[in-house]
């Protein structure tokens, strides 16, 4: 949905600079481009807008665009895979990241088969450390957006952002959101409906979580790249 | 593991005839067969071996040996997939199939990313029907088969039972089994231990697990396939 | 919502003879009468008037009106609680029933502590065994009901129903039924609204599920009862 | 387990003053005290020692010592309870504290029903806020230990600290710990087996985990404190 006024006002009034800050949005649809728009994109859009506004460099991904093997390994072409998008154009953005956002839509309840692909891949890289012998995502703030036309966005955040600590990301207070309908089939984020709405789009809830998220991503990537990372005692790997 | 008496001693005093159900394994390890032992097939191998001693005909699919689109379309080439192995080398045998059971390994907790291509998959059919109006999964029934080094068989074996009835199985009592080890690292089902022994080999927990819930996906396939499937009152889509 | 016209016709039309079969709601709202209405119970009362109906005998628990002890045993008045509704006035209910539904409230996305209190001393009579050596609950058959006003049916069915099969119950094809609202807050089931309507009572996917989820039971422990339960052989305890 | 000599020394050589920072630990053993050692206590000790030797003034609450009602206000008695010790006996502890660490065992898979009554407890203040207009949570962190015989420690945590954030904990880097032994009933944690040793004492993995978990609690509390919260600039409640 357009970012509204009050969203707005934020990029406006913000006074701390962010410029020195990286996000990236890895979008985990089923669909690649050529399928159509995707619905968790159209949520999405909207903490970027807000982070960019803000001043933070942010990459988004389409993972289906991309030709990521499976795995668990940060290189899956050493390990007989044909090919693998992930070493060398999805994970250097990430690495480069201080904030990681993973959308996606949900399917019978839980986040799709590409967001776990996301999730493994991720994970490949748990055993690598910074220069602090810590995890190498210790540093990172991860947050996680979720649609579907109805059922699940706690269900999916809880896995989604589990694994997102558990490999070594802080996860700010309310670190997701999402949309869904009512139960039963029916419109996606941002469909358009009989009366000419989009689907969603005047949902308060929605808006101010969303906003809630960005903006508190944006504070933990802000205190932790001011405080050099997290003191590193008593949490290193060795 | 290698079946043992008592299990060797149920396929010989087996009095059913089994011959006219058919049973699909579904292996969703992220491993292609080039990329070594699938320590989850090497528990679905005893379910496998009680079902064909007792006279089922069983097809093992390994997953990752196939190009299996992302999506939720009966054939995503209709939709812009480069290939697409589900509707002509998986599907027939899921839909000729009494019984179906799901492997799957355990990653960060979750069923792996090919196991949810799977349910996706799946799920992409849920809006055919049977020759009573019913979804075309009545009458079949589900299992489910974990693996992991540890910690997570009942978290993934929920999300694909519940998808499975979710979708028209049936699910008989204690239709899942599993190995994991201790919290923590080590390791996986079967692996060759310094003395040895086979990890998990000894577990008589898991071995009586397996063994009940092959014999109640028969029994349930039988008594389903007995009384021409589910009674269509109440119960069809339209 | 009362029955629809189609529903009474199922009611009307059913020729099968289920006079024998007793089936047990449980409800696990946080609500004490006293408390107001239970959402839950709104939608959960139209499967009870479907299988009276068709000449079920439903017994119906408010947990919440009981006071049931926590704890993993059968009587907890033997292990130091002070008192136990459990084993007098719940657990002979249980026993004698064919069908076991569990009704639960959502709260952050999961089923209700009462339901899990309910869960774990169900989960206390796993070690008793029938007369043919299985577990207490084979014969029995699972069902769930999920009110909340927004997100976690699927979340909330998943544990519930994977819990039920987990100690014997056999789960029919889409045993689930729930009505949300779109995300954020807002009316609970059955809430009258501003218009005066009441919330959800138009919804026709939760009304369908809840007779797919009513007649599949019925069709199940019809089947189950017929054939003297699960044939034991494979799945006895010793 | 007692701390061994690495974790004295992170103790001993400890240079950061946390002696303002007050830490909560509530238990949701289902056992009353008279009914038995707690296991998860016995995990949940470790990382209470320390924090207590790097300064920090910890309470401890089993929660089945209290009669603690079940619902969704603060105070229940003012909605119909008997009696209701949240209010006075565990919520000032709560809001005093800087870091709240859930503990809980494991039954079919999932957190203890008294471990939902306290999320659901915890929950009910979510309307509350603090002087910045954020949520009453804000600024506090959470973390989550887990003990069962087998399976779930991560199904389990992803809920609780999913929870936590939602109602505006942030959580660290691996904010959880646990243990569980391999599949199947068996020891719990710190029971004596055959051979004199008590279960999972000397799984360095858990107590690993656990020294993380403690520090990355303590690290982030002590970040938060420092900053005097976290920045109320877009995550106010209006």
């Amino acid at each position: 949905m357009p970012l509204n006024d009050s969203q707005k006002k934020l990029i406006a009034d913000n006074r701390i600079d962010y410029s020195d800050l990286k996000a990236v949005f890895i979008n985990t649809t089923l669909k690649s481009a050529s399928q159509g728009q995707s619905h968790t994109e159209t949520l999405m859009r909207d903490a970027i807008d807000l982070m960019e506004g803000c001043g933070i460099g942010v990459e988004y991904i389409r993972a289906a665009e991309h030709d990521i093997a499976f795995g668990v390994q940060p290189d899956m072409r050493e390990h007989g895979a044909r090919a693998d998008d992930w070493p060398e154009k999805i994970w250097p953005k990430v690495e480069a990241a201080d904030i990681l956002v993973i959308g996606t839509p949900i399917w019978l309840g839980e986040e799709s088969s590409i967001c776990r692909v996301i999730i493994e891949r991720l994970y490949a890289h748990s055993a690598q450390t910074n220069d602090k012998d810590q995890y190498v995502y210790y540093g990172k703030v991860g947050g996680c957006v979720v649609t579907g036309n109805e059922d699940g966005i706690k269900a999916v955040a809880n896995t989604v952002l589990y694994s997102l600590q558990h490999i070594g990301c802080a996860i700010p207070p309310q670190a997701d959101c999402g949309w869904i309908g009512e139960a039963g089939p029916g419109a996606s984020y941002g469909d358009e409906q009989d009366d000419g709405s989009r689907a969603g789009f005047d949902n308060d809830f929605t808006r101010k979580n969303l906003t809630i998220m960005t903006f508190n991503l944006m504070h933990f990537a802000r205190m932790l790249k001011d405080a050099g990372g997290i003191p590193a005692y008593g949490n290193t790997t060795s």
